[in-house]
């Protein structure tokens, strides 16, 4: 599949139209952001290693019958996947308590929740990504229907279930994540995006170490090493390694 | 109905305890705050302005089947009310967009929503009232049951309905308000608080003309001028001038 021109450009991926008007293609990058873009880095890296992880992930949930917009990894760097519209509401599901929602909201860092909490954040880099509730949903236009907003909950949870058993596997706890959901062509609800460790808090279940894109937003260092060591545990349950 | 200990000084009332358990007694100061605190001021009147206006609206909604705290008002600054556990949630009820809402989603000022939005925010300065949504009153234990927050979104939509009726009768448009509710001695959740241009938008019907504390977020002046307005314009409806 050959990349034709760009569709856009975000902080962490270049999305490329192809031949084909279903397919895209997204070309993981080496750049990092933190605090709405306000800290940047570039990891040499980082972009392959993301780009494995999320094949993983996605292979892992189509296998489990979860509708995914991933297609193949295609090389290093780029992922063929389905295009979709995105819908503007970034997902995010928290098991444990921490980083905003701590800071936000006064809960104690690493407290674990009684509940899984799903949040929605309006996709809106100008704005700062704002909380919102469902009225908001409906206000700004980001779903076709009322009911969208539920089976996104509902299908957040089961990607949570899934993936938290699955990491689960290999001792490493799923904290927290976001998750974006896009209509494909025939209007169903499928998630896109990708499923690294610069979107998923990954904590070592034994040592509470990071394994995420906090070691970036905390200055700890060492980010790829512990982007490498997730993609090994998770090549080594799938008995790749 | 005399007044005993001091139960909590907020930004525009002192609570009172009484002789008896189940009463308190709410004294309406002068002082006016705005964003969080930031902007403080005195207007002389202010207070009698936001009791006698609270007190006509707690009796039309009594009359209107409406359970809410309101017992009597004692004197110019002073309303007697039942006690109340009040639920830490800050219920905001908007019918056109202005202020925050159209800051924070870039909602263009003066939109007429096309549903009457309500909103859940943290009762909580320290944290700036974050917004929240229902699973966060949960995991912050705010109500004493989920459905708590169905009733409560039931409830802001018919104080809405009822009180934008009323206003609309005196050529006066209710654009957003806040609401507070608490549960009564049975568990009851009744409507608490004040019901005043401190905490309601009010535009003149004809010329949009701001009759509430916007006057004092803007600089505009004239903010018991308007209160007073507003007060006369009840008082005209309820046939009391």
């Amino acid at each position: 599949m050959i990349k034709t021109t760009l569709l856009y450009e975000g902080k962490a991926k270049k999305v490329w139209n192809t031949q084909d008007p279903d397919l895209l293609v997204s070309e993981f990058k080496d750049s990092l952001t933190a605090f709405n873009g306000e800290k940047k880095s570039t990891e040499a890296g980082k972009g392959e290693l993301n780009n494995k992880i999320s094949t993983e992930l996605f292979k892992y949930l189509n296998e489990k019958g979860i509708s995914t917009h991933f297609v193949d990894m295609l090389d290093a760097n780029h992922m063929l996947h389905r295009r979709a519209e995105v819908i503007m509401i970034e997902v995010i599901v928290r098991n444990i308590a921490t980083g905003s929602l701590s800071r936000k909201l006064d809960i104690k860092e690493k407290t674990v929740l009684p509940f899984t909490l799903v949040e929605f954040d309006y996709k809106n880099d100008a704005l700062g990504d704002p909380k919102i509730n469902d009225q908001h949903c409906m206000i700004l236009n980001l779903v076709k229907d009322e009911a969208d907003l539920e089976y996104i909950r509902y299908m957040a949870r089961r990607i949570n279930n899934i993936l938290s058993d699955f990491y689960a596997g290999v001792d490493i706890k799923v904290v927290d994540f976001k998750l974006e959901f896009g209509y494909d062509k025939n209007d169903n609800i499928i998630l896109i995006d990708e499923l690294s460790p610069d979107n998923f808090r990954l904590w070592d279940a034994d040592t509470n170490e990071k394994l995420d894109k906090d070691r970036f937003r905390d200055g700890i260092g060492g980010l790829t090493d512990a982007y490498s060591l997730v993609l090994e545990r998770i090549q080594s349950r799938q008995g790749k390694v």
